[in-house]
């Protein structure tokens, strides 16, 4: 095992943090608040680790696939952790397992939060609070389409199964040279929120805050009432708008920037994820039209926001929809399970697999009536070859696992079983709010010490597609 | 297709049924109770359709794949239809719905129930109730014991797989003959509980209602209070020892018998049985010790009761666990997806299909670290076929669809996430009572006309193990 190449590396994964951190401290003095020595102690403790892990001469130089594993998990747990300094000196949180919780929460895209008052924050954790989701999702784009397919993990294998016809759409198979590529999609798409989110009256603080959480499918606001703080319509579609291009899989962009637009329509996954979305503003519209005196304007904002804030696992909300209809919250917490594209900066399950568990179902069925013929099952031009499908199916039961058994931890805590499935499901799934204690105009903060920890490990858990995590327990990952 | 050997196999069911109604009729005119000609008029419309039906001259006399799935869906439903003439016609209930929910609720073992007031309701109709789930119980032993292998069909064959060295334990395979043994034990596991329940105290009649209900894992009680109207630990104690009888695999006692007692306990899925069992029963005992007041005894029994007639998918109440705490109903709640073990009596998804997804998970880990190596999944000694693995995860997933889907159908009749997901689970998986507006103090009488043909159908489809049923309604099953 190389320790000494993860070691070095995790050191680079600090440095750039302690990089990161400058802006908000930047702004913590700009703005003359009491934050600003707190980002000074997290920087110069970043740097600090970061330089002493650096300077390990590691003898073995190359990264295979549990160096690969190793430094992606201990990489977001250090990121979390280092990232958390800031609110806890700052004096923002008391425990530093609510910095850890608002930290990891932040990083996994999660926004799942513990701060009761948003608005009394000074501008520099505000700022940091939201800039660790457009960071993480940025990181979790070019874990799943540039350091998993160089590792030869299943995610990427999906991806290529997806690629319609001779020309494989993946992106240029270097891991920098496709890293490259998408930072500057994510970039320059997040630069047109910012500047649409500011004509339609934002401060610039709010439009480069509420893109960070849009573009990450995060989810935290600098508003305790989140986006229906804003009270505009406006500010209500853009988000929707970046909402739904942010869970979508980025690789398709640059099809559309190579003039490829049909590859967008042709994608079976993407036509499958407009699909979800559209059937569910139309159940949700219907069910909520009375509660809604038949007002339709307002009923599709609201029905379109909600379906995309939760789908895409963005989590921001404009309405509190527990006290919606039974039969859309129960659409909501499946939703939940959805999640975006693979390849897009949204979490949970991902749509793609679950088109996949559908199609293994009504293979099934012909295989009743034909039990001697071969099916295999296809995605647009692809064959889906049987290990991909095993994987899946794996990922999916284990996703069951984690969710009962996590669930069943969290009612030992005093919640009651709404509650503690859908925090789990928000956590795990990285969507942030779920019902009940933990709904829409709540937050994390009245959970168990225990509860927050287990769910910081579930919200890390899930961004990472589980396996990249739990392969580290098993022991055998160990032995040289 | 032969639909004239289908309608003549129908025939002879109903011709069945007519003769098994008798008893009932006796007791009616026994008892010189309201329903005597309610019963008398089914004999005879049972006999009238029965006879019509058998006197067809079938051109194909052989009963294939679809002949045989044709003459169990239609069977079932049948019997159901004809079978709730009695409680139609002898007032009992003023709806034919409520008539059918009720029959259908019977014979296939699942023990939820229209009826508001039981005890008022003469003999001859408590006795015809409980007595379906006698035969229900029965058919399904036949049904998957003998019918299935006959046909070549999966459930068999993961029983099969179970049997351990070169000496194959499934009984023999002729379907009259494994259908005569099974008669047999069932008869006898049958006439000793009846006997016990009598020595301890209930009366004949009661025995045999309450045997009929424990031994097809159906619960039907013929108090309003269920098995809490006898107050009586003794009598607690014989249903868990009998409901945990026919929760287990019916052609383990046929090894019994023979005096291989060993291969009992080294049957891998009466293992699992036993320790989800001893898990669950630990596990609720803990969470409910203080709203017991630390009383052992009684929090012993209660667990130990609670679980079985869950897990076994029987139904029967002697507590409100609807007033137990949010963990303990979590249990419960998880314990109706379990359900008995295959060849049992019992409902739902089975524990041995939930062995092999555990499995299933485990093999993707190791498979991560061993991506070369071949590693076939095993039950006891035997690897379990890839075919039978899919068929099985197709299952899985089909009652995740056919769960979510019948939920979101009853949310929008009116009830609660809790009601409308624990009342589909409790039909699907024929176990009986569920939480909330169905917990065990509550019935379905309250439910709209759709809803309760909707839980029929998934009574009936539960109970077929599904794809049975769901294949009727593939379009290629109808072409020749």
């Amino acid at each position: 095992m190389g320790y000494g190449i993860v070691l070095r590396t995790l050191g680079i994964i600090l440095l750039g943090e302690a990089a990161l951190m400058v802006p908000s401290w930047l702004m913590a003095l700009y703005y003359k608040e009491n934050d600003a020595n707190a980002f000074a102690v997290a920087i110069l403790a970043s740097l600090f680790i970061g330089v002493c892990s650096f300077l390990i001469k590691p003898k073995k130089q190359i990264v295979g696939y549990r160096e690969g594993v190793m430094i992606v998990s201990f990489g977001w747990i250090l990121a979390s952790a280092f990232g958390a300094i800031p609110f806890f000196l700052s004096g923002t949180f008391n425990s530093f397992i609510d910095a850890f919780f608002e930290t990891a929460s932040g990083f996994t895209t999660t926004g799942a939060s513990v701060m009761t008052n948003i608005e009394i924050q000074p501008h520099g954790i505000l700022f940091w609070r939201s800039f660790t989701h457009w960071l993480g999702g940025m990181g979790i784009l070019v874990f799943t389409l540039a350091i998993l397919p160089a590792l030869g993990i299943s995610t990427i294998q999906i991806f290529k199964a997806e690629s319609p016809g001779p020309n494989p759409e993946r992106l240029v198979p270097r891991v920098a040279q496709t890293a490259k590529i998408l930072y500057s999609i994510y970039f320059v798409i997040s630069l047109i929120e910012i500047i649409l989110l500011r004509l339609a009256g934002m401060s610039f603080f709010d439009s480069f805050t509420h893109t960070f959480a849009t573009m990450g499918t995060g989810g935290f606001s600098t508003k305790n009432a989140s986006v229906a703080g804003f009270n505009s319509a406006l500010i209500e579609w853009i988000i929707i708008v970046f909402m739904f291009l942010a869970g979508a899989n980025f690789s398709l962009y640059y099809g559309v920037i190579k003039g490829k637009i049909k590859t967008l329509f042709k994608d079976t996954e993407f036509r499958f994820y407009c699909g979800i979305i559209f059937g569910s503003i139309v159940l949700i519209a219907i069910s909520i039209r009375e509660l809604y005196g038949f007002d339709w304007v307002k009923i599709i904002r609201d029905s379109t926001f909600q379906t995309l804030t939760i789908i895409t696992t963005t989590g921001f909300a404009t309405v509190d929809y527990d006290k919606w209809p039974e039969f859309t919250k129960m659409i909501m917490f499946l939703l939940m399970f959805v999640g975006g594209c693979s390849g897009s900066t949204g979490g949970s399950i991902k749509c793609i697999r679950i088109l996949l568990m559908f199609k293994f179902v009504k293979r099934e069925f012909h295989k009743l009536l034909h039990p001697k013929s071969v099916m295999p099952i296809r995605i647009g031009n692809s064959t889906v070859p049987w290990e991909i499908m095993r994987n899946v199916v794996g990922l999916v039961l284990l996703y069951a696992i984690i969710f009962v058994s996590v669930s069943l931890v969290l009612l030992t805590q005093g919640m009651d079983i709404m509650s503690s499935t859908s925090a789990t499901i928000a956590c795990l799934g990285n969507v942030g709010p779920g019902f009940a204690m933990v709904g829409p105009a709540m937050n994390y903060a009245a959970l168990t010490d225990l509860s927050k920890v287990l769910l910081s490990f579930c919200m890390i858990l899930g961004r990472l597609e589980v396996y990249t995590v739990l392969v580290l327990f098993v022991p055998v990952f160990w032995r040289d």
